[in-house]
């Protein structure tokens, strides 16, 4: 097992990585000082019946009274519907501020559950156990949780630290693989913006990541989640570093929500912006056409779309781009890279954007 | 205009308390540091009449481009259909990140529109202009922000700091007697929980207060937010000190939601609870039989009501006071005082303060 420290100050929190760690949860919960007592689990269809039993007697084993609340798997639970509805099971169960919600799912369950613990009560306690590669590489950490409003994709959130993650990386095993490669976008993002060497080591072992070799994979994940850790420590609100975060996710997030939520999956739609954003970078940072080249082909070779879709230029995009949440008046602060490894932030006109994507 | 700074790190903000400064909004706002561009008034069907022209006047003159939103005037509007519904119109008024929420109205708005601002967009900056007893004395300072779950009250909220307060006491000529007056149980709970001399002030000079002297109020609201402030400032959170402003509101919370939202007025539920906790205090923390009398006839005084309602031993009560939030299994954290000026924390059981409250 992987274990580093993600430092928050007061809301600093340990992170494990590991193949076959799901049945620790309950013993690493109360390593983590989550306190003994009512909590409960949320999770969705899909992933109930494969891990749900696991995580449960884990952490009954540990000495906690566990109830497990089950959503539909799927975007649209990512509402203030659903929300309603855990808010009311929560109260069925009980659960008080000594309290903790464990998150066990993918980003849909880690952002709506995420909310829950941020607002009920004011705040219980959070403990992420990501079962999907965007969520262990990317959304678990960093404290950001949401739900979708009809006309904007996380429009409704806040910020809420976890208490503990537990990214079990055999959970990836059962994913589809369109889920799978979904989540390599992100891994792509943490090179593409950070780490040159980790990098040119995505291109050369891109093959055996797709075989998913448990060991390959607790590396990229560590690697992944160590940098958003880095850039969430010096930066919890977004402020500044932070939004490097963004690289590929202004028009990744606009498609999303034009194609109509589930179109797309969040990584491929992410795929298709850092190319886009790779255009956008040779204009207004001066990238080169050769490592322009390497992103998009990294992306290829996981299966990823590059593509803007041949319908983009219809209203939706335009309107949906203008919601983001970066927006300033009629600019967007744009992430950009000078160089594989390097990013950097820019103010861009949206007429701007619009130009360089056709 | 009285000006103080709350305390909070980062979150620091500005107080401003006074008579006739509704209209210095605009000109505060931007000295807070609110950008200027598109923000929203959150206020209700009462207050809007009364207030919202000069408000939003003088938000407009100092170059803020404003929408008004208005809720229906009552605690129904502190419900999940409401915010949904603030979702919608902050969508429609374009706010963005850099925007800005005005909270103008009583403790309803500002929990509700508090609660908006926390989570839209995952926190965009707030600004309270509270216009009763009870938000400028209290809820309007301390970043607690909430709706109502049918099953609780407040249950559903987060912590959101406000960046500036504007608490213009002319308001407070408009209240109907009974506003008024609920808020003076607030006042009240200052005093005795943090200042014996602020709490012989108020014994000697009531009658005045009642006949609403703007330099008087200005002078007891200016006392409890500073009081409030110093104890948000040293425990932003509620992990200790700040819990003694619970005073008198596990009993009150109880009360008003087991009677069903609205027959009592909040400050007059926490003045019947206030007796409650003197009761306890003379139980538990050994309070003597006179400052216990001083409570409960200052709280009289005030034209505030000091009885339990005859039918309280129904379950309603019982059940309610059990879904307190400070609620540990059969226990509750109970704030007492063991002399006017001055509060402690217990851990009472449920039945032991059944049996005080008979």
């Amino acid at each position: 097992m992987r274990t580093f420290q993600v430092e928050l100050g007061a809301k600093s929190h340990p992170v494990h990585v590991g193949s076959a760690i799901l049945g620790e949860t309950g013993r690493l919960a109360a390593e983590a000082g989550i306190a003994r007592g009512r909590v409960a689990i949320i999770t969705d269809s899909n992933v109930a019946g494969l891990y749900g039993a696991k995580v449960a007697g884990s952490i009954r084993a540990a000495g906690y009274d566990a109830a497990t609340i089950e959503v539909p798997a799927g975007e649209p639970s990512k509402s203030l519907a659903t929300l309603a509805l855990l808010y009311d099971r929560l109260v069925d169960a009980e659960i008080d501020r000594q309290g903790a919600i464990f998150a066990l799912g993918g980003g849909v369950v880690g952002d709506l559950a995420g909310l829950a613990a941020a607002t009920f009560l004011r705040g219980v306690a959070l403990v992420q156990i990501p079962t999907t590669m965007v969520a262990q590489v990317d959304s678990a950490l960093g404290g950001k949780t949401a739900i979708n409003h009809p006309r904007a994709k996380n429009l409704i959130g806040a910020f809420h630290q976890p208490s503990l993650i537990v990214a079990d990386v055999d959970t990836m095993l059962t994913l589809p693989g369109r889920e799978f490669r979904e989540g390599l976008a992100e891994v792509i993002k943490y090179a593409a913006i950070m780490d040159a060497a980790m990098f040119d080591g995505l291109e050369r072992e891109m093959p055996a990541i797709l075989a998913r070799d448990p060991e390959r994979l607790a590396e990229i994940v560590e690697k992944s989640l160590r940098h958003k850790a880095f850039v969430v420590s010096s930066d919890e609100r977004e402020g500044g570093l932070r939004k490097i975060l963004n690289f590929g996710h202004t028009v990744g997030h606009a498609l999303e929500s034009s194609a109509g939520y589930g179109s797309y999956f969040h990584g491929e739609a992410v795929a298709i912006g850092m190319v886009a954003a790779a255009a956008l970078s040779r204009a207004y940072a001066g990238l080169s056409a050769s490592d322009a080249a390497r992103l998009e082909r990294l992306i290829r070779d996981a299966g990823l779309p590059t593509a803007m879709p041949p319908d983009w230029r219809g209203g939706e995009f335009t309107r949906a781009i203008r919601l983001d949440k970066k927006r300033a008046g009629d600019a967007v602060e744009f992430v950009l890279i000078d160089r594989i490894g390097h990013a950097l932030t820019r103010k861009l006109a949206f007429a701007d954007i619009m130009l360089q994507l056709g």
